[in-house]
């Protein structure tokens, strides 16, 4: 391995660490349980560092594993068997903002804070939010999504189109930044959710959305998951100008109580924000909401009117699986996230309870329930690994015997290729020979999404 | 060729015709100029059929063209060198409405309006309109769109999975029916839009919407095609619930009032839909709408709150480029298809307009201006062709040349493979790649996107 590093140092000098900070900087994900030390990183500071990089890796055979913000949930950066990661955080030029094409053009290393500070400046808005601030090149590589995705979408459906560079070197645009084309084949969709095995990222141009003029946010509790389940279901039956629609259960309210100091009733809770027009059609909707929230049992409603009110209320629902693991320090932690149809979601929910407490483990149940899709956060005690991943895995089997997916937003990654065949079947082999097709030396992250 | 149909004729016996009139059937779409008369046609009615024509296709090397109702608008239906057309029209068994989950189930060779039909018994419906009445199936091989699409969005967002015969004639599902997934690579958003060629489309889950509450529309005249196109880009800024919007220039005026024997202003127009939950919130989308026309010029709007003039409007509007052919019948015909961002849009149809002149075509300009999608029909008088075509080239490369795309939602086919590389450079490598990988033999649909 020296003399290939001497060799990429050469082609990027000053750009290349060896040095144990920085290996360790890039040896994990925010969930994998494994380290993964990297053979060296390279720090990008342009498309042109990528591309000698990517050269390199071409002519040597060498696999490059591109890093964002290593925020990844199922291990998508992880060099896992000493792999040179390619870090893209110096892609940080200015958000080139387009106000009358609601559009942003985005250099892959910028943080998704950053894009949203600059959209808001034009009285725009980026939606997508997993929670960290992760790179828009990291988001568009796992297509991300999360609270808001109800409404606008998950980054699939934001990315307008973006540039890469492939397995030999070359940068292409993959698409133009218009409202629809149907010229040729998709590469902007291929490249999206590919986790950086077919390309690398360079540039991402984003969708943006008009600050809505009227916001409502709201917390009501419900006697039980499943009374909140299915309001949730009816809320989206009513097609209510849902912009976020998240569940809590019981778990996660009380950790919040406890963690944050908050007075919730004990008791699962819907999260719903609505946006409007105008406050007038805005106030209507909020009325048909109580009421569809009162016909499942909702009580105790709490409104969050104000900008600071709202923002409190969904740092306290992005802080809830933290404030659960500040509960139980002396575990180790298994976040599920499937999803299925809108049909199945009250069933899933209530076979995610039941298996929790048949299986005796600490779960803190929630999720974006109003896409179908579920989290569950095991707090797994000394001793109890095998029920954690038993658990883990009946929730995966049961969605997919439900016609959901393994995966609603964290990516296949490391944690979830046992599943892949399951979930396609057959149609493994149509992705596998997309990958050979694109990257026929395997030096684009190998060992994520399939085996290598 | 004999001893092939002959094989094909065993493993299909009776839905294999060579009779004159069914190849004559299969020899045009709606606009590609030229004839190809298919060697064959195999006319499909379970899926099974399919996978034993891609078996024969397979094992023969002898190419198939996958046709649903045969409304392609660039030629991607023609068997332009003799190849077996293979019918999908027989797919047409029952749709399966999920209310629950806003989807349906459609075997692929379904009409576009039988889903809407289908949809609206429960509340819903099938929002994609092309126009033409076209099969589900050919609307996600053309990843087609139309009038709603700047609301509900392009075939690609509305189709949320699907299952399709590979190269080899195994059946797939490419995702699962779900609002969102990470899980591998995208071959939904592979298939559509490729047009046939990386395997058969047979059956596709489209989303359903809610049918509005409460729906406006209205005809405003502008006094030049200017003020009209600023309108819809500041319309399009300020974010109203627009479901249509739709230019028609003061040519398509005049054919429309003596063909159809309307009485509209002859005057550049938008033709606006706006959809809204309840009949308050509408009211005052439509004011502000109005207050937006009139700070642009735009005067007598004529609106249309009711279920018959909304429908008689659209028809007028669908209707618009025929009543232009029907008044020059002794003409040849051109449409342009080019797509650009909206902050270019006033000064396409400025350049349409002005080109059109220049040449002394006659031309009618109009198209689905929220999205920036320009159609224009150009009326080719004896002995005008190369003019007509200078300019359709000139319109491309002009959208082209304004970061905009060849094709907003009829496709590549046959007519625009020469401005592939012109819009995707090097990245047409990366397509070709892909095309090879999953149609290694070259039985779909050769010679269409790319060269053969």
């Amino acid at each position: 391995m020296t003399s290939l590093l001497a060799d990429l140092e050469r082609r990027l000098t000053g750009h290349v660490s060896v040095q144990p900070g920085d290996l360790d900087d890039h040896a994990r994900d925010l969930n994998w349980p494994d380290r993964g030390t990297p053979a060296a990183v390279v720090y990008a500071a342009s498309v042109a560092d990528v591309q000698a990089a990517v050269e390199w890796a071409d002519a040597t055979g060498t696999p490059l594993v591109a890093w964002g913000a290593g925020s990844s949930a199922e291990g998508q950066v992880i060099a896992d068997y000493g792999q040179v990661i390619l870090d893209l955080s110096g892609l940080n030029g200015p958000v080139d903002v387009r106000p009358g094409d609601f559009e942003a053009a985005c250099p892959a290393g910028v943080r998704r804070s950053e894009v949203d500070r600059a959209a808001r400046r034009h009285g725009l808005m980026f939606t997508v939010d997993p929670g960290a601030d992760a790179t828009i090149g990291g988001m568009a590589a796992t297509n991300a999504s999360g609270t808001t995705t109800v409404r606008y979408g998950d980054m699939r459906s934001n990315v307008v189109c973006l540039r890469y560079v492939d397995a030999h070197g070359r940068v292409h645009r993959a698409g133009r930044p218009v409202a629809k084309t149907s010229s040729g084949y998709s590469l902007k969709d291929l490249l999206v959710g590919a986790a950086g095995t077919l390309g690398v990222i360079v540039e991402v141009t984003v969708r943006l959305h008009p600050v809505p003029a009227a916001i409502h946010a709201q917390r009501t509790s419900f006697p039980d998951i499943t009374h909140a389940v299915r309001a949730a279901a009816d809320t989206m039956e009513h097609a209510l100008a849902v912009a976020r629609l998240e569940l809590a259960d019981a778990a996660s309210v009380r950790a919040l109580n406890t963690v944050r100091g908050r007075d919730w009733p004990v008791a699962p809770a819907l999260l719903v924000e609505l946006h409007g027009s105008d406050p007038e059609s805005l106030r209507l909707e909020v009325a048909a909401l109580d009421s569809i929230m009162r016909r499942h049992g909702g009580n105790s409603t709490e409104g969050a009117a104000t900008p600071s009110t709202q923002r409190a209320l969904w740092d306290d629902r992005h802080g809830m699986f933290l404030a659960a693991m500040n509960q139980h320090p002396a575990h180790t932690y298994v976040i599920t996230d499937t999803v299925v149809p809108m049909s199945s979601l009250p069933a899933a929910v209530e076979h995610a309870s039941a298996r929790a407490a048949a299986l005796r483990l600490d779960v803190v149940v929630g999720g974006h329930i109003g896409d179908g899709n579920v989290h569950t956060l095991v707090c797994v005690a000394p001793g109890q690994d095998d029920a954690a991943a038993t658990y883990s895995d009946e929730l995966v089997r049961w969605a997919l015997a439900h016609d959901g997916s393994a995966t609603g937003e964290h990516g296949i990654g490391l944690a979830k290729k046992k599943y892949l065949a399951l979930e396609h079947g057959d149609a493994v082999d149509q992705m596998r020979a997309v990958k050979r097709a694109l990257d026929p030396n395997g030096i684009f992250n190998p060992g994520k999404i399939f085996d290598r």
